[in-house]
């Protein structure tokens, strides 16, 4: 057994050094939109790592950059493990790039330490999961589920996302080409800091993700009559805004009492005609909800749109309905689970469960292949060196275990 | 006495005919924005109308024009009555223009019958009461109301307003040196039909106007968070956007209430930064409301307001508060009010008292002299003509016998 083995944490720390030069503020982040001038320059980064390592490099055509340490069987299945490089926010270095880096890390940790496993290994970094043209791109182009017609809604629009394929080697028809056969891989894991707020990890080491939750949004039209506001009294309006605020509340509400699980928001609302002495003749509300149980989450659907229709009959409205996008919640695997907490229990590391509110490319992976998920507390951007080397070396240890576990059974 | 005079309906209804041709639709309706090339043709018809008809024409720096029936004293004080003949609205051809035609009506039915009164008579049409460029200019100006900086707020610019104004032969310098000496001013008068809905008149001949109601505009801005709205529990939020709710649904609750006179619109929501995913920041809402009674008017601004701050302590946000506009309520002069009951009584015409929630040019002139109010039915565009002509008959009889009970008491 390999009990006592760990990754090299400084190595994995000089790594993630090297990488937030690319796209680098000031405060310690980075920010590195997909395909940017940025992102092409931590790809170059990536590939020439890969190389000196020694490893199999292996790039698709959607831009997912692999490093391959394959099994001594050719025909073996693959363990894949990896994050993005790509970045939007001001979350600190670790972001996406701590998953590609302790990948990597994990992949020269088994090498060094001449471990044979019944499969390949592979650490990945996947192309534009922050969606700065396409959302979760990488994964969704290495599984199979974009369509031709998915091009289309890139955002800042097709031509220009085909420009920047261009500029990063890259095109349509490779990013449409790119779908790998799901019989050859054994499994999925990826490891990512949590976000600062949400889900709190309370002082645990390390969040098992049980699942990513669906999210669901819809344009809401609540429609009135656009009264002059002097010349009806108060109790024979109807008033669409009205519809909305009661809308609001209720379903707030409903959310906290019968989906505590869930979550909602009311993002946006748009009035019409939006002026200071007429009654709101339509108010369009942003509805937004999330929930991790596939039964749970149609049942707020049905919920929410139930109390919609209730609302309007109250108040004597109309109700037009438009779903913009559904994304249904994926639990991770459960003997994924099961080996990411055997992993923490070996390292004597405290974790908790937890569902994932925000979106990886692992709810994408989690449709072809069994999927795991771990989240580690995120590291203040100039905050306490040592706290977040720890967090490193965590993220890379626990990862190192699960994969091992998994690729011993596989 | 003259308990017997009336005025002549079809000479009314004629004129009523001529001016609907003036910005004249399909459904009898006319529009006529102030200074428009419809209004100028309105203008135009009336100073041949009152040329041809022997009155004195008066016409003052803001286009104001007037026909002026002298009395034998020439330093007697001056009874004006009239309203406005430019149009927005689809509400049919009477509207402001009954007003100005029965004013002309009555003017020619005092001559006509050789009746001798102490005071001069002043029929008038006030310019752009609908506020094309600047609400209820003409009153505003004749009253000595405007400064020279509200003429910059015209709708549409300064810029393009002289421009109109010029080609109607009149400029910024009139405008603002049409004020009139209240002192020459003995009261004043105007008829309009009600609008569709409200007040409804159920049945009764005569509105007569008790006040007409004070109307404030506000920005309130609901302060929060922006979180994403993956990343923070439903209870943790500061969501601007659920503070408008829940003052939209309890303002409500609170003016019918406690103050059922009172009415108050929530007209728009404008929200930051207005994504499905992220918790609202920013929401500014649009409130209006409007009372008839002053003390209920500023008790109703106070409790308002303070329900806002409530709700914002509530849910742990913070309120900016933006005053746009205030008028006063303006009450009608109980000697009016008396005149114009006695003269329904002595035409054995049903009257009821009611507020008028709507603004119209007697709110400014009743801060220089005794004024009055009076609404008649609206007439549906392309209805039965017999009871347009009796709302018509009914609305110069009412102002005929209120002016000579006025004028003989100056």
């Amino acid at each position: 057994m390999s009990d006592d083995l760990r990754i090299d944490a400084d190595r994995l720390l000089r790594d993630l050094t090297d990488l937030a030069e690319f796209g680098g503020l000031p405060d310690g982040s980075a920010i590195r939109p997909a395909l940017s001038d940025a992102d092409l320059a931590a790809r170059g980064w990536l590939r020439e790592c890969i190389h000196a390592e020694g490893f199999e490099l292996r790039e698709d055509g959607a831009g997912n950059i692999s490093a391959r340490l394959p099994a001594n069987n050719a025909s073996a299945r693959t363990v894949m493990f990896g994050s993005h490089l790509d970045g939007l926010t001001h979350g600190g270095r670790l972001d996406g790039a701590l998953g590609v880096a302790a990948a990597l890390e994990v992949l020269r940790t088994v090498r060094d330490n001449e471990i044979e496993l019944p499969v390949h290994l592979e650490a990945i970094s996947l192309t534009d999961e922050e969606g700065t043209w396409i959302p979760l791109l990488g994964s969704r182009a290495l599984v199979g589920a974009l369509k031709p017609s998915d091009l289309d809604q890139a955002r800042g629009g097709r031509e220009a996302f085909e420009r920047r394929l261009a500029i990063a080697g890259l095109s349509a028809e490779g990013v449409l080409g790119a779908a790998r056969d799901p019989a050859d891989i054994a499994g999925w894991f990826e490891v990512h800091t949590a976000q600062a707020s949400w889900p709190t990890l309370d002082g645990d080491a390390i969040g098992v993700v049980t699942d990513i939750v669906g999210i669901a949004t819809y344009w809401l039209d609540f429609l009135g009559r656009a009264d002059h506001a002097a010349l009806i009294p108060m109790d024979r309006r109807l008033d669409a805004l009205r519809g909305v605020a009661e809308f609001i509340r209720q379903s707030r509400d409903l959310v906290v009492n019968r989906f505590p699980e869930g979550v909602l928001n009311c993002g946006d609302v748009r009035v019409s005609p939006g002026m200071f002495n007429v009654v709101p003749e339509r108010a369009r509300l942003a509805l937004e909800f999330r929930h991790g149980d596939a039964n749970r989450f149609a049942a707020m659907r049905e919920a929410l749109l139930s109390l919609a229709l209730h609302v309007v009959e109250i108040e004597g409205l109309a109700l037009e309905v438009e779903q913009i996008t559904t994304h249904e919640p994926a639990p991770m695997h459960r003997d994924a689970i099961a080996a990411i907490e055997a992993a923490c229990s070996l390292l004597e590391l405290s974790s908790r469960r937890t569902s994932s509110y925000a979106g990886y490319d692992t709810q994408i992976m989690a449709a072809i292949t069994p999927a795991g998920m771990l989240l580690v507390p995120p590291a203040e951007a100039g905050g306490d060196p040592d706290v977040e080397r720890e967090i490193c070396a965590n993220a890379g240890n626990v990862l190192l275990h699960t994969v091992l576990m998994l690729a011993r059974r596989a």
